[in-house]
């Protein structure tokens, strides 16, 4: 088999912009470029197109009303706008439930709230990344301000119950505000908040195929937040600064293609995922899975080489040309294994050596072959210069290889 | 003179984004997708080339190092970030000081903030649009945080001496912090902030060529800020969210074109503004200038039509694809007069009737003909059917014409 140029396994961290999409966006750079906010048509045009773009996402999410859609900047400024805004416009309650899994946009966020006085309970997860769900339930309170929950884990894909959390916290504590950080949920599985509790909901353009630069926040009708950057009229006053209209219009295409491909990511990305899981877990012995929940999204494996350290892994997959990574890309840069991992019990041996493949719409049957052909060869090389040659000597012996 | 098509004159609320910038961005949507936090090469590229963006936008403010450049998603957040960030790394003092004539989103998130429970001291303007500088600086004392003030104005151009302010302001309370907000400034004049005592600036990419969606803030490396979103590590820790690389890249490249530029824009681009200015003044009875500041941006003219209705003579510009604005896109929507005008008291009989011609390097002298050709025909159909005949019949006699 020959090298492939670019095998592209890290849609977890970024996707290609769909030339579909960059198709749709282009004409709002040089050629309609006028302010929404004018007066004369030549800016009412793209007025109007932010209004198309809006119903189509709205679409997206299941909403009821598009007013109830709000574009960001990204899936960070969701999270931000959505739990900051929460928390201003009512301040009489100050305990807040997150989980130990989150996103650092989230989990960062309240760490901070936690230096600002806010009391905060850190659900922790299972073995195999799912939520404890009477944890969670046992710590909400007439303070509870807001509980926030991811949809899709994206180290693992695990995906939590989050309609069902958001039913059960009301039950609780009708008062209580739920977030749900649907990033890596939103083009993988129907994110649909149509007759559900959950009171917001933020995504990221470029993780389903739109360009990094854009999200969107969902905030039911009867859900007040405040704005987090104040100033203009835009986004019914709820998000100050001109329109992104290329970005919005991008999104919004991603969103319907989306929408769309969901039963080919449901089966065919599905099908690969597994292609590529099963084929390390057989070839590779000292190769887990990290997640073995159920429920996951399809386009996520996360695989532990026991004894290896996972950097060395990223960069000899990189001299063969696949993408992958260790954790998130958010948090990349430190050394630190990844918390979800350590938050799901996940042993030392294999903490270092994790890497997570995440496919798209876009990756083919070739390049699955390719990785797992490839990754045997490179796990098996780093395998032996490692320093933990008595423990591996134990565990090929545990599994029967001689 | 034959109709055009579009005579874009509103180049202060948004510009077109330059063919070279588009070019340049390209790249970076379906072809180098990367996540520029990745580990692998294919994302890499992508962080040297922020990296080499940073650096031209460096240039572009004239700070010292590429750390003081942080990348927002617009003007707006920019100032949200400066001034919120400010205020929570030192929460010592409770005064700020801005002015009547800023931009929506430093003027309301003053608004906001005094409702939060800080003082605020509004600095008024003369009737030239000139800032009120003993006022200012007779304002400043021990417990002023911060100081606001835009570079130019987006609806005269008047350019307020914010390196003098700075330096005054400073030399009252060293520990007072100093934010300019240049958005209306960056690619008209030299924007320089070395040398100077200025803590901060904020721009926008799409005031000059840009596209909408991107901004950069300045932040002087001794000066202490908090995120305004908090998550990964991005910017250096001080904005979370995955970076829009095709828009940094493309902002980078305006902000070297417009460099490129600034002599075309202090020469050409101010002679065709002169020339709309007086062929309007002189062939219309009741036109006024609204700003006779000595110093003003190169692109800007706001002329105030006497007893004629703003929205009226823009929807009759718009019929003959005549593109200008009232006030700022921002506040538009809004049936208000501009706060601008009002502060510097221009009286109620041109206040409505006052229309912000801006133009861009883009602008053409064909563009200027016809609209100096077309202006007069339009506010003389709008004169002859305004409800104040009696009140034009005495300005008529005033100018000494029949």
């Amino acid at each position: 088999m020959k090298d492939l140029k670019l095998v592209y396994l890290d849609n977890n961290a970024t996707t290609k912009v769909d030339e579909k999409v960059l198709e749709a966006m282009l004409p709002y750079f040089s050629q309609y470029y006028g302010n929404p906010s004018s007066i004369y048509e030549f800016g009412g045009k793209n007025s109007n197109a932010i209004k198309e773009a809006r119903e189509q996402v709205k679409d997206f999410f299941g909403a009821n009303s598009s007013k109830e859609i709000f574009f960001t900047a990204s899936g960070s400024e969701s999270a931000n706008m959505a739990i900051r805004g929460i928390l201003s416009a009512d301040r009489s309650k100050n305990h807040l439930i997150t989980t130990k899994v989150e996103h650092p946009c989230v989990l960062n966020l309240h760490k901070q709230l936690e230096k600002e006085g806010y009391n905060i309970t850190y659900i922790g997860v299972n073995s195999a990344g799912e939520i404890n769900l009477d944890e969670l339930y046992e710590a909400v309170n007439d303070k509870t301000a807001l509980v926030s929950c991811m949809y899709a884990n994206n180290e693992t894909g695990t995906i939590f119950p989050v309609e069902e959390i958001a039913e059960k916290v009301k039950s609780i504590n009708p008062k209580t505000k739920v977030y749900v950080d649907a990033v890596q949920a939103a083009g993988k599985i129907d994110i649909n908040v149509k007759d559900t509790q959950i009171d917001m909901m933020g995504i990221s353009g470029h993780k389903f195929h739109a360009p990094k630069g854009i999200g969107s926040l969902y905030v039911k009708s009867s859900t007040l937040i405040t704005p987090l950057i104040i100033g203009g009229h835009q986004e019914n006053g709820k998000r100050a600064g001109t329109e992104n209209v290329p970005f919005i219009i991008g999104m919004a295409k991603a969103a319907q293609l989306a929408k769309e491909s969901l039963n080919y990511e449901m089966t065919e990305v599905k099908r690969l995922r597994n292609k590529l899981e099963t084929g390390l877990l057989s070839k590779i012995y000292n190769a887990r899975l990290n997640s073995s929940a159920a429920n996951r999204v399809p386009n996520t494996t996360n695989i532990g080489f026991e004894y290896v350290e996972g950097e060395l892994i990223l960069l000899n997959m990189n001299d063969v040309g696949i993408c992958a990574s260790s954790g998130s890309a958010c948090t990349s840069g430190s050394l630190d294994p990844s918390h979800v991992l350590k938050a799901m019990g996940v042993p030392f041996t294999a903490l270092h050596g994790s890497i997570r493949f995440s496919l798209s719409r876009f990756t083919t049957e070739e390049e699955i072959d390719y990785t797992i052909e490839k990754m045997p060869e490179i796990i098996d090389r780093l395998t032996k210069i490692s320093p933990f040659q008595k423990e591996l000597k134990e565990l090929r012996e545990r599994k029967g290889i001689i």
